[in-house]
């Protein structure tokens, strides 16, 4: 299998390898700027252009890995070709191809990339979506040979993926800065948190985060609650978040 | 160095567990449940009481391991001691002792522990704070001897900490249960967050979270966050979180 990668940051780059290291042929590199088509290139043993017309007519899949921005003004731009061409964003609906491919779909690899970190692919999931059933099985096969976790889902249901994950990834990470920047007032390292942070994300591992809820929240400890309130008083951004939050897992609590 | 551990719930337990690994000696057990002093008397190889006026009066150090709301009733009814007493929490401040004893003090093991879960105790940080420089040294050996991670600081940093673990903690699975609560509304597994969730959380381990944060707030996509927006409309619990924590994100950002 041939395969065309247009892009170049982090999820081009991470797909490319680990589609090379399954053994798969990738036979260029498309991107805006040509520096970054010839670094990733280069990497991916492979050749490069940064001229639209230029690309490889003839491959089996096309992979865009461009900024969600980017995709509609690409997919306008680009030829026709007989292979799948396949986005891999998590907002963007399938839709955006418009059928203006033969064979089309979205190949989401579902994860937080950072450029200078490790990821093992395996255990990310990647969420697959076709136009038709023989390219949903043509991707089928290629993800599973770099993912032991593979969902076919609409694209509804990555969106809604996707906001869990702004939940679960973006705003938990949030919740650790104002942790931090607490910390910092009181003089505390926020190397004290670490240990507690990790333990956190490795309960859910096993169990349901419903089943793991503690704190003061969760036992309704008033006398606990209103002291955090009144230490906080001059920390009005944490005064919201501890509000809010609170005030839903309370009622939440006393749902069951 | 002998030790009496009054309480028998989780923070007791690991404690005790811990001095007795360490080489020291668990004279007693006292706990109001005479079922439950025993068990974990047998489980640390000593005695057990629960009559509060047969507490061994020689021991070097008296650990206070019960529930926050419990310890001013039980410090007002233990006889004087000339060994060094010590409450485990981090909300209630060095003042509950009220000046009752000679040597006083807070050891404060800084986790969440879960029955069932093993620990590394050498990672975890204690928290000491004490009534006079001599228990403080005391203290500080022992604590040295089961963690890589203490340190000295007052009843207000530590009531400070409290409150950061309640967000990066507690509030932070309570993210996590939302985000679980939005997959099932899509018939999807939440497994396929797991990955996700732990990678969050290692990355804080080597960077400090305002480094690494990522998703459509930081970079203010208005256009991903007003389709999220749409899509929550039906779940009122989870946009009232979106738009603060979108908010507080934005504005954050904008200060840089």
């Amino acid at each position: 299998m041939n395969i065309v990668i247009l892009g170049s940051g982090n999820v081009a780059t991470l797909l490319g390898t680990c589609f090379l290291n399954a053994g798969y042929n990738i036979s260029q590199v498309w991107s805006r700027n040509v520096q970054h088509a010839e670094a990733l290139a280069s990497l991916l043993r492979t050749q490069f252009t940064d001229d639209i017309h230029s690309i490889d007519q003839s491959a089996d899949l096309y992979i865009i890995a461009v900024s969600d921005d980017a995709i509609e003004d690409l997919v306008a731009i680009l030829g026709s070709f007989k292979g799948i061409v396949v986005h891999t964003s998590g907002s963007t609906s399938i839709e955006i191809f418009n059928n203006k491919f033969e064979n089309y779909g979205v190949f989401y690899p579902f994860q937080t990339f950072s450029k200078g970190r490790d990821v093992d692919f395996k255990i990310i999931p990647i969420l697959l979506e076709a136009s038709n059933s023989k390219s949903l099985e043509i991707l089928n096969v290629l993800a599973n040979s770099i993912s032991n976790r593979v969902r076919v889902c609409n694209s509804e249901q990555r969106k809604a993926l996707h906001i869990a994950a702004v939940f679960a990834c973006n705003f938990t990470n949030h919740l650790y800065t104002l942790a931090q920047k607490l910390l910092e007032d009181y003089q505390l390292d926020f190397d004290l948190l670490r240990p507690l942070i990790s333990e956190t994300a490795q309960k859910v591992q096993e169990f349901m985060p419903k089943e793991v809820q503690t704190g003061p929240a969760i036992r309704n400890d008033e006398k606990i609650i209103n002291s955090h309130l009144k230490q906080l008083e001059t920390h009005q951004t944490h005064l919201a978040v501890y509000k809010l939050l609170t005030e839903q897992i309370i009622s939440e609590s006393s749902k069951k």
